[in-house]
């Protein structure tokens, strides 16, 4: 029997609930995760990378179930001390987690791409699907805000996205060049299909489909891609997807999602508390498949892998 | 009355014991310390600066009894962590302890002098005596071995000081200046003596002589000059004095050491296991005073301290 393929594309901590899923039903090479870097900051010396984090942490067991982010058994002895010592304490990085960081940071300093650095990292803790960043090249999300423009992060954790939001650009984006190792992913014959994960879409998946060529690839990609809603009844799990989309005038709504994609989606995955917004979907020019999308169990994230690998045989 | 100020002079843990006992009986402007850099070193990207460490550690009350270095009430999950994913963990790093190279070097990169840094941090510990690194410029002390040159904690970390030594070279010396606080310290009218702490002479003190300038403000200095002896009947308290004497064919002796600072010093103190060495050390051209100098209890430290404080009024 033929091997299928698939791409995930995802950002935080939602998205890598489907990837989980996803993982748990693809071998090692069936699977690769296109993963947000624009979120990356310099922050202590140290080169911290949020989303790949969250996802590595997804993969390997190591997601802290406490807090929603960060890993598992953390201590927070480096924390209390800095703050001790009057250092900035805005971002918090548990004793844990900061050995991610710091081997990262050697080994980006030493020369390794960051898709080689966090194939080393995930590897060393087990992980056999791809983590593939989006690129090896740096990509910065810049919030425009009634404050001025922001880091992605200043505005995410240090001002807990309060500031009103008026757009987004990704700089460095424009020559930020598709990884060989994603490129290669997307001209795989075996590439079955492409999941867009229920991550933000303005600051989780806009920055992967802003490198250079990302967008028009996915565009003229010959296999279907899908996109789960990461909007159910008008509302996000977490995160700020509702409160930026008020603000820039967009309806909270799972079809404002679909139309924010329709330029090269397929399929759209709705949830069944969305069910009436099949039609208006529909109309975008795709196919719509509605389920239960929430995801609080293990068994809740397999379930929506394999209703998403379902739809796309649908498709294909 | 007229303000006493004195200068100590240290490197490592058994230093420190002093340097603390000093602080003790001394207010933060009657005491000023002048610390050993030339171990700093990178590592893992950090800035990691350990008898500046032992010395800031020593004076707020962060030692570790335990261990014999590092910070008290210390746990080791970052190190636990790294271990994971396959890093470098042959230099051991706390979560605590980190704080400390991770703040201190965060503040070098933004270009303050590591005078300026290390006062921040001791400040922010609760230290009121001056710690002043022995230069702003770089100096590597290096180990010559049988299996060739080494920076230094390759040799006295990861290689357990097992290597058989033939000399000590301290990169950067020659280019590196005498601090301006140190300056300003060695010309103050208030100064009354300087005390060489009961450090490892080649190297912990030796790296601070080398400092361009260093040795010849000592011999040109007008008060009196003491050291406490690190050797006791023939014995290091702790580290590798007495396998790098016998290395380089130095008699493991107190009078060796004497010998060793014989161009600057007025006056040597002597354990009291050693008395025997009275006369061949006077033979040198220095005063002897006799007394305990094995520092078990903090009474300990600052009973040899004030040993060391009456030794100098006397040579006045």
């Amino acid at each position: 029997m033929k091997t299928h393929h698939y791409l995930a594309i995802t950002g935080g901590v939602g998205g890598a609930k489907l990837a989980l899923g996803l993982s748990k039903l693809l071998g090692g090479d069936e699977l690769a995760m296109i993963v947000n870097t624009g979120d990356d900051f310099r922050h202590l010396g140290l080169h911290i990378s949020p989303d790949i984090d969250s996802l590595v942490y997804a993969l390997s067991g190591e997601s802290n179930p406490d807090t929603g982010w960060g890993r598992r058994d953390e201590s927070w002895q480096f924390m209390d001390a800095l703050a001790a010592l009057g250092g900035e304490t805005w971002f918090s990085l548990g004793d844990r987690d900061l050995a991610m960081h710091i081997e990262r940071t050697r080994r980006l300093e030493a020369g390794e791409s960051i898709t080689r650095v966090t194939a080393g990292l995930a590897s060393a803790l087990g992980i056999e699907h791809r983590i593939l960043p989006m690129s090896n090249d740096p990509v910065h999300t810049k919030v425009l805000t009634a404050s001025g423009v922001m880091d992605f992060q200043h505005y995410f954790v240090r001002e807990r996205c309060e500031p009103v939001v008026s757009g987004f650009k990704f700089d460095g984006a424009e020559r930020a060049n598709i990884s060989p190792e994603i490129d290669q992913c997307l001209n795989d014959p075996a590439l079955a299909g492409i999941i867009l994960c229920p991550s933000n879409p303005f600051v989780s998946i806009d920055p992967i489909l802003a490198v250079h060529g990302m967008r028009q690839r996915l565009v003229q990609c010959a296999v279907p891609v899908v996109a789960v809603s990461p909007l159910v009844g008008g509302a996000a799990i977490k995160g700020p997807t509702v409160k930026i989309m008020r603000e820039l005038s967009l309806p909270n709504t799972a079809s404002s999602v679909a139309g924010h994609y329709r330029d090269f989606l397929d399929g759209f995955v709705l949830d069944v508390q969305d069910t009436a917004l099949n039609e208006e979907i529909e109309a975008l020019g795709m196919k719509v498949t509605v389920t239960q999308t929430v995801m609080e169990t293990l068994d809740d994230r397999m379930k929506l892998a394999q209703v998403c690998l379902d739809f796309l045989g649908q498709l294909l």
